[in-house]
């Protein structure tokens, strides 16, 4: 069983500081995960396997440095330096989140999307073949929102819930789950939606919503969701555990 | 024209201490790469334009991680911990190279091995795809010696003169130059061997020699080169600037 976790940057920095860890919460994080793993482990010999890629987001590690410099998913730089020095900071976070599952006993590898990622006019190209080789070794590969080059604009932010969405269709995950800091998709009464099956039913709550921009648009978050085979769960750090366990956790978007 | 330039660990750092950039040997050799990228700039006109592809070896960063752990480039290991500690110190070299050059203004990007390479098998799979996205929106894609992910014996190291050989045939390059602390391949005498067309012709210098270990043995490295299909030559520092200007430079390995 294939899990494609996605822990975002609020969930694992202080989004208001420049370059903050929240130790704690990572910690906490790499804790469940690290104890998923083992117990899964110990499971082998019935025949199920758990197998985990990881996506971080940029947090107040990428965020500063990309704005402070202009650079979005569609603005472009040619400037290298300016590339380098995004990729870098992102670097420093996914440091930090590797040291963290490290900790943990959970054999992480980093894999940054700038050295095998790229986008041109027919869209992103992220091989999967590296995170295939990694898992079958038994790491468990961790790798984040960075920069890529991008045909004719030099180079653009590649968010990290785009390389979910890619990298759960090419890896054929069997699911999908995106922590960030609120518990799941929450409708007018502020209570959290148990399931969307199709973008007509959440729309109205979704449309217009200003809270959820803490976790980089949960409109096309949403939309994006939807398109894959697999479920997708939406949750916080709180249900964790229980998306790792294979329960319900926040809200299950059914594509 | 496309160019694989590979820069040894002993041009760049001091190889007897732990992690010593050699500045004053790496400024020289990014001014060189920088003004031969300029006057090639100036030329485009004339329709002749000049696509650039740095590789790095260890030196005294890589080799020192590597060896306290005991992995080579057959020996892998299974600790995740500790392929993400030699690659990190490759990292490290890598960042400050990537700085000598951003600062005479090449636009140089970074490819990092681990993140996209692989070895089974069937052998290296080392894809060029990244390298020609970023050459084609005009940066110099800086790459280097690594830990990869090795099929059945977890990580293992992927020497900068494997990763020479592999871009040259998949790119298609026109020329390769290895740049290290020797001046050629030396007869008997002392003196360069201007050029080589087969390997009996140096079998007896290189058989034996202990002196050419500085370079990651010139044997191997002469083999390998002997297999392409474009010359490859072999020189020191004083020579870049020749061999940049198409000029000969050290030996010249014809295949």
């Amino acid at each position: 069983m294939l899990t494609v976790l996605k822990l975002g940057g609020s969930v694992i920095t202080h989004k208001d500081e420049p370059e903050t860890v929240d130790e704690e919460s990572l910690a906490k994080t790499c804790e469940v995960i690290a104890s998923f793993l083992a117990q899964e482990e110990s499971e082998q010999n019935s025949g199920r396997r758990h197998q985990l890629v990881l996506v971080h987001g940029g947090g107040s590690f990428g965020h500063h440095h990309a704005s402070g410099h202009g650079v979005t998913s569609t603005e472009g730089t040619e400037d290298a330096q300016v590339l380098t020095a995004i990729h870098r900071a992102m670097g420093r976070l996914n440091d930090v989140v590797l040291d963290a599952l490290h900790d943990q006993g959970v054999p992480a590898l980093p894999v940054r999307p700038l050295s095998m990622a790229r986008r041109d006019k027919a869209g992103l190209s992220f091989p999967a073949d590296q995170f295939e080789a990694m898992l079958s070794e038994g790491f468990v590969p961790v790798t984040h929102g960075d920069v890529v080059v991008d045909t004719d604009v030099g180079g653009t932010v590649l968010s990290g819930d785009d390389i979910v969405v890619s990298l759960a269709e090419s890896l054929a995950a069997d699911r999908v789950g995106l922590c960030s800091t609120v518990p799941g998709v929450l409708d007018e009464s502020g209570a959290v939606v148990p399931a969307i099956d199709s973008y007509e039913e959440v729309a109205s709550i979704l449309g217009e919503s200003e809270s959820t921009d803490v976790t980089g648009g949960m409109a096309h978050k949403i939309r994006q969701l939807l398109q894959l085979d697999v479920p997708a769960s939406v949750f916080d750090i709180d249900s964790l555990e229980r998306f790792l366990q294979d329960e319900r956790a926040g809200t299950v978007v059914r594509g």
